[in-house]
């Protein structure tokens, strides 16, 4: 039997470990005949194994199996870690999981849990994602993993990460499919009541950010704000430069050091931001829309509507856009 | 502030209440500025509080509140019952949800929850709905509800229920919606990394169910049996009442006394389910598909399929129909 261990600790909040429970350790007599090889046997393991601690909500949870059995297992799960912008993940933890990878283990995170694997050195040089919220601070945190907030999931084979709160649904059918096939994992879904692979990427979910910038400080931090300002004009490097008071040399060279991104994909990602309340308004066409933020075309909007949200336009107004079910 | 209160028991999985947490529970800094009214309070509650409860996936859970309390709250929402094909609806629940819904309280149920529900006769003369696995039990044990298995939530004002698991997240959202309008749901439904609206119902979710019937025992089965052998081709009244041995006029009244719906909406549903894994596996267009399982176009095949699984065939084979991520 193939062995899932999912970690609990003081303060989690009990949705990605119910999704943990309800991908693989419900019993499944739906999948009598389906099988190759046995179901998924499931262990619930915490620090302090018959301490009780505190859940979000305001319960108590109290795991029955400890890390040593975490660190035997053969798929890991870390669900999250407490309070991620100011928590430290636990040294346990971090130990079980250095064990557990050297074993040949596949470690798996959901939301804020990638920290864990973070911490544990296990994504130095990877690809990995995590909730939207907290990508900048990973990203910060762990210089050497290369933070992708756009996804729902990432597979690295033996280290896998998935985006917020219910991509963790995403990755877990995932697993499922990749060690039952698809029409398990498809039956998995369908009594979960939800679809075995999901259009689009967290993308779609990141709320529009503002930048966080002192126009005040430099120029280009002024030149941005003064780009968003005239998002619905056609802009230029020129324009921003002058707005900088900087050449455009000189300008390309301190936005990218500044922003990690060019000028003009950083327009375009204001201009998408900008569409979305527009898009969730009952108002206006695609088209009338995509000129409101400074697209040449009702085209050139979609192409890069999917391109940023891996969805399009018309997807997007149909799911947040809707008053009333 | 609205209290909501979520009942937990002994055996339950915690998917729904971590659904029910992760949507009310969970501190909401993102949301300053957004609520007219105070966000929610959430309560833990169990027949005896304090008192540890074995969670599916192997670990304990302890409420800290009681039913007197859930019987005050704004909003009682029951995460399912415990084993639903067999067991008892605890009787101290069926009296505060009956004391919480004379009150004026909001009545609310995910997954096989909606059986206590209808144990409180809350459901009597109402539309509801619960897990497709458990439809027809929920129709059997309580014939006054009209149970429709199809959609992901009913909303009846006071009284709501949903469909399986996932489900309880898109009512979860509509109570939000309904309390604090669109914007604060997609907002909350953004940090959830859903959408905060989901297209189709359940009907999409459904095995294709094969019908339990003994051929042997009488021509109406007989006649079903012979029906799915020849799906494909154009099939009529008088050709099944011929397989049954039986009239025309005979025939459709013992068909639809024994089926509750008439032979042709029946093999309409028949071909619809016949064409799911075709859709699932990469081969055959629409229109193929169409033909295959008996539809006169794929025109038919669309307007039928849109009814029934509340999605379009081709939206269905991208949901079920990927291999891999």
């Amino acid at each position: 039997m193939h062995d899932v261990a999912v970690y609990a600790f003081d303060g989690m909040a009990p949705f990605e470990l119910g999704v943990v429970v309800e991908v693989f350790g419900l019993a499944r007599p739906e999948l009598s005949g389906l099988l190759a090889a046995p179901w998924y046997g499931l262990k619930v393991c915490a620090d302090r194994p018959g301490t009780a601690l505190d859940a979000v909500g305001g319960f108590a949870l109290t795991a029955r199996h400890g890390l040593d059995e975490l660190a035997a297992a053969d798929t890991v799960v870390v669900p999250g870690v407490p309070n991620a912008f100011g928590g430290e993940v636990s040294p346990g933890l971090v130990a079980a999981l250095r064990t557990a990878h050297e074993r040949g283990a596949r470690i798996v995170s959901i939301c804020s849990g990638a920290f864990a694997l973070a911490a544990a050195g296990l994504l130095d040089g990877k690809d990995a994602t995590t909730h939207w919220r907290y990508a900048d601070l990973l990203q910060q945190r762990h210089p050497k993993v290369r933070v992708n907030p756009d996804v729902l999931y990432v597979d690295n084979g033996d280290v896998l990460t998935s985006a917020g709160s219910a991509a963790g649904i995403d990755l877990c059918l995932h697993l499922v499919r990749r060690d039952h096939g698809a029409k398990v994992a498809n039956t998995v879904a369908r009594r979960f009541v939800v679809p075995p692979h999901r259009d689009g990427g967290q993308a779609q979910f990141i709320e529009a950010a503002v930048p966080a910038v002192e126009p005040e400080d430099d120029g280009v931090a002024r030149s941005m704000q003064w780009a968003l300002d005239h998002l619905a004009s056609p802009l230029t490097i020129s324009q921003l430069a002058r707005a900088a008071r900087m050449s455009d040399r000189s300008y390309l060279r301190h936005f990218t050091a500044r922003n990690g991104t060019s000028p003009m994909r950083w327009v375009v990602t204001q201009r998408i931001a900008a569409s979305l309340p527009l898009l969730e308004a009952p108002d206006g066409t695609v088209e009338e829309i995509a000129a409101a933020v400074g697209f040449e075309s009702a085209a050139t909007f979609r192409h890069h509507f999917g391109r940023v949200m891996r969805t399009s336009p018309t997807a997007y107004r149909r799911s947040f856009g809707r008053g009333v079910a």
